[in-house]
């Protein structure tokens, strides 16, 4: 445990410190959420604005060709592709994260004919699991979603295997998969691997050309900052990228849109997983959400949010560990993402008692209180100030009241 | 023919005349493409811009409650539902067309197990058609996409049919089925029938209750005036909403989205059609634009929109018939949408040295010059200016220029 004023001289020492003004934070809070929905990066309100009166309410229709708005979802595509370590061409911002996975999904299995196994864990997002479902229930069958505990994955891996789906990062506690070496094996298995980097896009480096990544999806609005229900984003390995035959497919992913033939032809490379229409106005707020990231090093980046969640751990546990929070987070560093979990009991309660003291985070079932630690706006002192907060909740009981414990439609 | 003084009188006399000031329409320009992209409405600004400034900015996470982002789909969804003759809770706003198109054709296909064909028409928007493509690949075959000339529908009902897919008004002629028979006729063959509203919603009454219709979906940017890709929407018939199996089974769309088990289980009722996170920001401007109708009594709609086509045909042939333009939509106007195109040859080139001239239509191949006539914005005298503008391009060959000539990306 370290003093206030130790925090703030980690902050002025924080070659990252100069990025915190490039955001909204409302006054007198803490936001530890940012792994669920990013803050405003100040600048998104005027560049939207003025795409809004300028854009759609001058150019009109116009605008797809004067603007470039057919083409912001490779153009996003791309900026998006330098946050993960993917070559040009190879990334898309479109629809939603569990669409992508839906286009992928189906694109591996089309791929891996006469294999019967998706292999995923219990630690993914359950809307993938979902989404794998649904995939299997629409192909009539034939197709088993087999589900198995994260350390178990790697044991998992058969020669029946089609799909390896997984998310780098578990949503509830933040452990993270060796997504290179996961890979590789199931690769050796003749599978393919799909990753879902909810939770690693704009958390760390991410390295999907050099982990011979077949194909990923993610989001845009957690560590990208895109706004709620930002444009997702999808991958696939440029050589796999003619070989897949859409499900989704709408007119914009056809080699000639404008065309309007009667019969489908997919576009080449990554263009043939756009489906319809692109949200326009979203892709532009994700794309000036983007601009934060100009001149980041990525490196230091890691390097920040793992002291925070160090930081924020021996803190927490020195202050609450007498009031029942546990870490659910790996205590190493290298299996972790950017956030950090306590198992809390009254978890529910604890996390809208500290909502109402001005720390954001959030709760996830059965007794996860989780923490986004990320490191373009939140600092030592922040982290240093939220776990003395929870002390306090935690010593005065200040959870412990009615209106703590009455579940909103969304937590 | 009439006189410009004629064409004034009837604006000075028109019901909807005070509409107009809602939308942006840029100076020296007649917008005749809002069936296409409708116009900026001119309070959307101001809610946006407080949208991402008060809502995402100082409410972040917590938006999704306290401002209703949660319930966005349903609550746009029950307005959208208004205009189309849909009763509360059949209709969400979600996703594009072509996406909400794969959730209601698989939901369809999976009620009529055996039945092998899938029946739509060669005016229908290519992307439906390549909608279905797709799916009856991702089936594995056992289903066949049967295309017919719009007027053989009809006939080419029959017993192996397992869905009518048509899109009410032909995008590039303006030709309207006949909704409510052609329903009552496939749903007799045992069938079910989807409807693609794209450039019916927002363009003249529509009855989806009274034509009993089992599932439709349509798009929030033409006559609906939600900006570019704007969220669409699809509608499913109440008694059918419980009985159809997700294929996009994402975790919007699970009876308990928060619990995060590991296990799909669909939402009861239209929710189960929700799949990933909606596009907050595009939500919100859709919801935004929607306010243009508050009052609109659509009777007068559809009446000023076939007076103001009837205008427009009867002005365009008697001022360019010589110079070969031919009427391509119905000159019945109960057999008509709310747009009206001619065929032009050389119509790329004329289309966009017509918009040089400041009046913005658009061509669709092969030879298809189309106007939209949205009488919320539009009036007689736009009309009749737009006619007597288009004359002086054929009659001074203004088309005839290589900078005309020269395709765009977007058409």
């Amino acid at each position: 445990m370290i003093t206030r004023a130790q925090a703030e001289a980690l902050d002025l020492a924080d070659p990252l410190k100069g990025k915190r003004q490039l955001f909204v934070l409302p006054e007198n809070t803490i936001y530890l959420d940012g792994n669920s929905l990013g803050p405003l990066p100040r600048h998104v309100a005027e560049r939207l604005a003025g795409a809004v009166a300028e854009e759609w309410g001058q150019s009109l229709i116009r605008g797809w060709n004067t603007h470039g708005w057919f083409d912001l979802p490779r153009v996003l595509g791309d900026r998006i592709g330098k946050l993960i370590g993917a070559k040009p061409g190879t990334v898309l911002a479109a629809d939603s994260t569990s669409i992508n996975l839906v286009k992928v999904l189906t694109a591996a299995l089309g791929l891996r004919p006469g294999r019967r196994v998706i292999l995923s864990d219990s630690g993914n997002f359950p809307s993938d699991l979902y989404v794998a479902q649904g995939v299997i229930k629409a192909l009539g069958g034939g197709v088993e979603l087999r589900i198995v505990a994260p350390e178990e994955v790697e044991a998992a891996l058969g020669d029946d295997l089609a799909v390896l789906m997984l998310t780098e990062v578990d949503y509830r506690t933040g452990r993270r998969h060796d997504m290179k070496t996961l890979i590789a094996k199931a690769q050796a298995k003749g599978a393919l691997a799909i990753w879902d980097l909810c939770h690693s896009a704009g958390a760390f480096p991410v390295d999907l050309s050099g982990a011979n990544t077949d194909f990923a999806v993610g989001c845009g609005y957690k560590y990208l900052n895109g706004g709620p229900g930002a444009p997702a984003f999808v991958y696939v390995r440029p050589d796999l990228q003619d070989k897949i035959v859409p499900s989704l497919s709408g007119w914009m992913g056809h080699a000639a849109p404008f065309a309007f033939d009667l019969d489908y032809r997919p576009a080449q490379g990554i263009d043939r997983l756009r489906a319809g229409t692109p949200g326009v106005l979203s892709m532009i707020a994700l794309d000036s959400a983007l601009d934060v990231w100009d001149g980041v090093d990525l490196t230091l980046l890691r390097d920040k949010s793992v002291r925070l969640a160090d930081l924020f751990i021996s803190e927490v546990e020195g202050r609450c560990g007498a009031y029942g929070l546990r870490l659910a987070s790996p205590r190493d560093a290298a299996q972790r993402g950017s956030q950090v979990s306590f198992h809390c009991d009254d978890g529910y309660a604890v996390m809208q008692a500290l909502i109402a003291q001005g720390v954001i985070g959030d709760f996830r079932a059965p007794d996860i209180i989780r923490f986004g630690l990320t490191p373009l706006y939140i600092g030592f002192t922040d982290v240093w100030d939220a776990a003395r907060i929870l002390e306090r909740v935690m010593a005065e009981r200040l959870w412990d009241q009615p209106q703590f414990k009455k579940r909103a439609a969304v937590t």
